[in-house]
């Protein structure tokens, strides 16, 4: 029964002070952090197309991205999170089981953040595995990093590497929430990103927003070596740089920084602060275009790359 | 492409104070009023569960009542509507226009009930539609209404009547958000539902939370005229207090009160103020029970009905 596993499931999630009213009312009320914003985002996974249950994608691990992906749009806004929603149509059949492993990926990933479980909503029906979440977040008010900040003379800076997240990222995702907020407390940052449709993509979508266009120097993109595994198998015609730009779902940040602070970052990383690479990948400019730099300093257009869903008509 | 339908969405969305940052970003950012809590509910309709395209059933309605049932849930929380999130799997078949007519059914009722749509996910899929609003209020420290706050001798409050839902009310829900205002700022109120699920099972699950009983008189539920419409079609086997205790999604409230206020509710009832029924259909008790009483005065356990999902294992 559904009710046994709603049981089941509030029974595990720990009281928190932040909650007012805890899950199993109507609605959760939240304490909001005196002087500080509520950050809200959303973000629907279905089966079929942001994962396949079965191999190595368990319901734990479906569970394990769900939130990942709100807690990393949450990082893009240099916000902490509080709280998370979890709303989930169950399939009828061992919808049960997949919901408590589902859960039990949720927990464990919520805790790592702090972010406690505040309510959410649970169907059954006859149609694959979808997962909505919610995530909360809170932030200084006038310091969320938004898209459209950035300004000409800003660097670009991104953590990580990119590219071949297909090979087990795009599931075992990693946040950057901590790292978001110990750069929030201690550089500027102009605007920030999550990379989840492709790094061009995502990358213009700020500079969009912002009015701006870039010079990316196409030698210094940090290239993961999954990108370099996947370029490699037999039919796959794209190299490891295309992989880079356009494969999506690495869930690492970009953000425009002002030069004093992008450099003073780039420094930082490695250390205990900020234990990822950090690596200045090009220039915020005043024009429109996006500008890709060869390694033998030929300039041309970059087309974006990336993943966009289609319509029928 | 989705781009241009999420472009049609947020051109449609008109600025609101209440935001930081407006729908576009990563996430929202939401300026928190001033010393009063946030409240958060969210709600998964699926078509083929909740509700079946076609017939009077249009995607218009489909918005109006995926947000309707998450504004009924911040209604029985005694708290004022501010904002909702909207995800979505739209049928890659017809995606866009199933899309625009969705947002325009939400739309409405969000201009009528003061909500700034702040954010959301759009996706596509092969699967039919599923749709998840995540429906943001905010009410005083300590004010919220909560299920588990009933007390021996509160009477038991209904607004509207109950029943026969399923002849069009489903869809057309009008959630009790102004009333519950009107009601939060001159009653108390110890306890409160809406039912989604049926009267009697909603009802049950007040008492359940509070750990009392209730006595219920039969004689006094207002019975809906659609209760009596149903349970006169050929084939219906139900009487209509039947359909009235179990039919579920009335949207209507169920409230614990201190006599008094009850009385003095009732009495403002069909005013200006609170321009709809309002009815005393029991009391709670220190029992466990949930005792009927019928129009003769015979008294007897009454046993909750109503709709639950199940799992198969």
């Amino acid at each position: 029964m559904e009710t046994e596993f709603v049981d089941w499931l509030l029974s595990g999630i720990p009281a928190d002070p932040r909650l007012e009213v805890a899950p199993g009312d109507d609605a959760a009320v939240l304490r909001p952090p005196s002087l500080r914003r509520t950050v809200i985002t959303v973000d629907m996974l279905s089966e079929g197309v942001d994962f396949v249950l079965g191999g190595d994608c368990s319901a734990e691990a479906v569970g394990h991205k769900a939130l990942a992906v709100s807690l990393s749009d949450l990082a893009a806004m240099g916000s902490r999170p509080e709280a998370a929603f979890v709303a989930v149509c169950l399939p009828r059949q061992g919808g049960d089981a997949i919901g408590r492993k589902l859960f039990t990926g949720i927990m464990a990933l919520a805790e790592k953040h702090g972010v406690t479980i505040a309510g959410g909503d649970t169907n059954t029906w006859d149609g694959p595995l979808v997962i909505s979440v919610t995530a909360v977040g809170s932030v200084l008010p006038g310091k969320a990093w938004r898209r459209d900040g950035a300004r000409p003379g800003d660097l670009l800076v991104v953590t990580g590497a990119f590219g071949g997240s297909l090979l087990g990222r795009h599931l075992a995702i990693t946040p950057r929430c901590r790292e978001a907020l110990a750069i929030a407390e201690q550089f500027t940052v102009h605007a920030a990103i999550d990379v989840s449709d492709g790094l061009s993509l995502d990358l213009s979508r700020i500079l969009t927003a912002s009015a701006m266009g870039a010079t990316i120097n196409l030698s210094k993109l940090p290239i993961h070596a999954d990108a370099i595994t996947m370029s490699r198998r037999p039919g796959d015609t794209r190299a490891p740089l295309e992989h880079a730009l356009g494969d999506g779902e690495d869930f690492e940040l970009i953000l425009a920084m002002p030069p004093e602070a992008a450099n003073r970052l780039v420094a930082a990383s490695g250390t205990a602060m900020l234990n990822l690479p950090i690596t200045i990948i090009g220039e915020v400019t005043a024009g429109q275009g996006l500008i890709a730099i060869d390694a033998d300093g030929t300039a041309k257009p970059l087309e974006t790359q990336g993943f966009l869903h289609d319509f029928q008509p």
